[in-house]
């Protein structure tokens, strides 16, 4: 069974509106978040009413490593970059979603965390077909 | 055997300087950010050479987990927070270490993240005993 079949869990509207589907893993749905300014991975846990990371199951917080990990290499794969940040904060969406995000010393925010340095700049829709393809392929 | 006498492991000097132990944990070193503005936790594995998350082995990603569950139950047993922020970052401090953020909505960052909304306000050193035995007693 994969995220997207899982009974009672719908994807922050919020979330949907800011992001582009990426793949679903066995726990996560990956989402891309649309700012061209970060590549900027949102992975959401596919379980209903979760808020925080300590909600997880056991279980579930197991594949929650495993996928963040495959999101983390994959990122890494294709971009070298310089860091991998990774964070489940959720103040301002409640839905428990864990951001994913490669990090180059030259990038808009470097070396603060990238909220709230710059507005969203979204992608063009060419670059933004062949980063999706590239991401899809980079799971596999 | 316990975080602090793992072998090659050095706690970086620069999380030495901003923090106090709390306690040992078989994974992680559990330290409070000497910031009276936020609850604020660090567990940093006690491994030696790791930057990323992804960079912990599965079994100690495992034991990660269970050990940020840990610190977030702790900090939710004393104080009742609005949401727990997770985070690994370290774009400054290259050390893998895991911010545990208890936030609540009138903080002084909420609702954003923490990271340099106002600066750091050192513990009175009445108010930081107290609260150093608190979480060392919801630790166990």
């Amino acid at each position: 069974m994969s995220a997207t079949n899982m009974p009672d869990f719908e994807l922050h509207p919020q979330l949907a509106a800011d992001t582009l589907p990426v793949c679903s893993l066995p726990l996560c749905e990956v989402l891309l978040l649309n700012d061209a300014n970060y590549p900027w991975l949102v992975l959401v846990p596919a379980r209903a009413n979760l808020r925080d990371f300590h909600d997880l199951s056991s279980d579930d917080m197991v594949t929650a490593g495993r996928e963040i990990s495959r999101a983390s290499e994959a990122l890494v794969g294709l971009l070298a970059p310089d860091k991998i940040n990774v964070a489940a904060l959720g103040n301002m969406v409640p839905q428990l979603h864990i951001h994913v995000i490669a990090r180059f010393t030259d990038d808009a925010a470097w070396p603060s965390p990238i909220w709230g340095v710059v507005p969203a700049q979204e992608y063009e829709s060419s670059a933004l077909d062949t980063w999706l393809a590239d991401l899809r392929r980079a799971f596999g």
